[in-house]
């Protein structure tokens, strides 16, 4: 369903100043490899949380039940949400919706609130009605920031539109005992999903922070967890030369530790696995970022388009940066360049070829001109984008994550490097037990007007 | 109306180790600062092109007369380009028209399509009647591969419902004289604006490029050059401290350079100037990176989604950034925070709060944090998000591309790393006169099903 092709990465095709060699490979695999073991026994006995997920079956018919139940009285879906209780469920409506949803007449149309930007807010309640709106709000601790500025302005909307008819028009996702949210959908009585305690934020895409939305756009979640679990199976596997979560760690650990490509690049040939790109951004900064100052900084950039934006800085700028190169190689739609112009204008050479071999065209010519520069890449090739193929991705790269944890030796669960900043703002908007410190004095001197 | 606040890149704030002295700011600008003067001269002289648009009060009003014309006819308005004819164009509709546009009532709706992808395409036409649709070609050599696939599949199209009135639904944007849209224009009678030969694709938002689409959606174009040329005036300033498109790319090159923060991260607390942000992203990655292997590496977040996806990295991994910060004083709209939650639910303390506090308030947070931890960064504020203020910023953006260019040694007018990848396409795609190589042949070894 999906395969990973690292050999542009190797000492045999960009040198060995810039990709691995084979001597290389072998004794970091004969060192590390051992890692697949420990997985397995991980995930056979689910020590990490997202390990648990696969093989859940309880949750998926849980969401599809409320989906059956609901879907068809609302003409918008809202999810409130931010980082990971966010991203997983842009990436799959991405990948799986119209490219323009919202503008067809499938229902319900889809929305994800993940800022406290007043214009975005305002906007939103300009074109949704809260009577006809389902709000899904999410959050793990049960009370961020955002979220609940978010949940409290739609929450005010659906009372005053609804009366005591409010609560048909709210479900929660959070932890399944602690924090406010539990406490309030509890006690209010509010449809509410699990969000597990031992999931963190960013590896919840399989929970109903992500499966909720599916179902609510007509994608069946167990879909998604069958090509999870097809992964999980790969992703245990004991031979280091098959495992794809564990050699998509290795190769990237020591691009970046070993030849200095601390820039990670995900550049997906395909408009509906972007935002695929952007989850894995989270992902990846989040898990491997760590004290003392390790980890590979990820970047998104979008064939074809980025090959006009970013590639001139890929092919001469600084030697720093390994490109995983998404694709897919069959599209459930195709576009044939048709006759338009005589065969004798310059842009006839196009007509009859399709849109999908324009974009492999372009994607390998990318990936020549990489090659030729010395510059180390991959291809994660999918058959095709389906919910099991996401699903599969999905669980692949959070694999993978976890094996890139081991690798760099950082714990790719937590996240003490936001508390400092969240601390400074609970203390200016005046949030209790959070003491204001005085703003840093602004130098004239460096100000220009 | 836009002002930029560099002391969070002084070594009084984050170190020597990753911040500048003054006694390095001093003999930088003792050094450099006679490239104001070089700037002034050639802004005076019009010696690179997108100096010379500020001034131009004949394209705004062409433009403007032709949105007159035509913008009441229209359902749907598409813009065919790649790069830098599509990214300004992108920039200014997402800062100054509303969030979910094509979901209100505004006419025309407002499309780009800036890819290849079949998927993509496909669900393009799902959404736009071609009868109601106009059509803006815009390629400067025009002829791109991308482009011209894109304006094939609009022309059938066209032709196919108009017939002989195709011709009411098209407009391009290309070079004056040169290149097969130029000449298909003129024989066909298709009315085309210029992009001046020497106005780079990426430089070149303050011609048709940008304004035509800008005009069709209401804004007036002179408005965008008032904000340039104002700012052309701060950027000509002899006085190298008081000079912001020079102490811009300034700071940036030392921090590069001198302190190893390769990374420029751009992170604007507005969405509505998010895709500023991917504009300055190709702007800044085209111009500088170059052969030999210089050049910053540009990335994108967006306050305060990416604080829970980004600034653990920042903070934590390796200090190799330098985040510049994108703040709005005084929103357009603002949502107070309701009381929706008794005064002791924990959320409460939100109530009575505007959504520009709390975003306010979280990119104090960040800026706290970046600083406590080392982390050198800076602030361009806007004082109000509006056609003249963005008009300034793309001007600062520009001229401070030019200053870098000038100090990294590099033409930020040029792009010749993008061409190898350009041949390998066509060969694959039979363009006349490019002959295909053999592809690389893969080794079953280095991938992972």
């Amino acid at each position: 369903m999906i395969s990973f092709h690292y050999q542009n990465a190797t000492a045999g095709r960009v040198g060995s100043d810039h990709g691995l060699s084979d001597v290389e490979l072998d004794e970091a695999i004969a060192r590390t490899g051992s890692l697949c073991s420990r997985f397995a026994q991980d995930a056979e006995k689910g020590t990490h949380g997202f390990m648990r997920l696969p093989r859940d079956r309880s949750t998926p018919a849980g969401v599809s039940a409320f989906a059956r139940e609901n879907r068809g009285r609302f003409r918008n879906f809202i999810q409130i949400g931010i980082g990971g209780s966010a991203l997983g469920a842009t990436a799959i409506h991405a990948a799986l919706s119209h490219r323009f949803h919202n503008e067809t007449d499938a229902r319900p149309r889809f929305y994800v609130l993940d800022n406290v930007d007043p214009e975005e807010t305002r906007a939103l309640f300009d074109v949704v009605e809260p009577r006809e709106t389902l709000v899904h709000v999410v959050t793990k601790s049960g009370d961020t920031t955002e979220t609940m500025a978010g949940f409290l302005v739609a929450l005010r909307r659906l009372k005053d539109a609804l009366g005591d008819g409010w609560k048909k028009n709210l479900v929660v996702t959070t932890d399944p005992g602690k924090g406010f949210l539990r406490t309030f959908a509890r006690e209010e009585g509010v449809p509410a999903f699990d969000l597990p305690e031992p999931v963190g934020g960013r590896f919840s895409v399989l929970t109903p922070v992500g499966l909720l939305p599916a179902a609510m756009l007509g994608i069946d979640p167990a879909l998604l967890l069958d090509g999870a679990s097809a992964m999980e199976a790969k992703c245990r596997r004991a031979d280091p030369r098959t495992n794809p979560g564990y050699l998509f760690a290795l190769v990237a650990h020591l691009l970046d530790t070993k030849r200095g490509k601390r820039i990670h690049v995900m550049m997906p040939y395909a408009r509906a696995l972007r935002d695929v790109g952007d989850w894995f951004r989270q992902l990846w900064a989040e898990s491997l970022g760590k004290n003392p100052q390790v980890g590979p900084t990820p970047m998104l950039a979008l064939g074809t388009t980025d090959q006009h934006s970013q590639v001139q800085l890929f092919n001469e700028g600084p030697n720093d940066k390994y490109v995983i190169l998404l694709e897919c190689e069959k599209f459930r739609q195709d576009v044939t360049v048709p006759e338009a112009l005589p065969a004798n204008a310059p842009p006839a050479f196009l007509q009859g070829r399709t849109f999908s071999q324009i974009l492999a065209a372009m994607k390998s010519g990318t990936e020549t001109a990489l090659v030729q520069n010395r510059r180390p890449n991959a291809t994660l090739h999918f058959e095709e984008i389906s919910a099991a193929s996401l699903g599969a991705c999905f669980y692949l790269l959070e694999a993978a994550t976890l094996y890139a944890g081991w690798l760099y030796g950082v714990n790719p669960f937590d996240q003490p490097g936001v508390e400092a900043g969240k601390k400074a703002a609970f203390a200016l908007l005046g949030k209790p037990g959070f003491s204001p410190t005085a703003p840093l004095p602004e130098d004239p001197r460096y100000v220009v007007v």
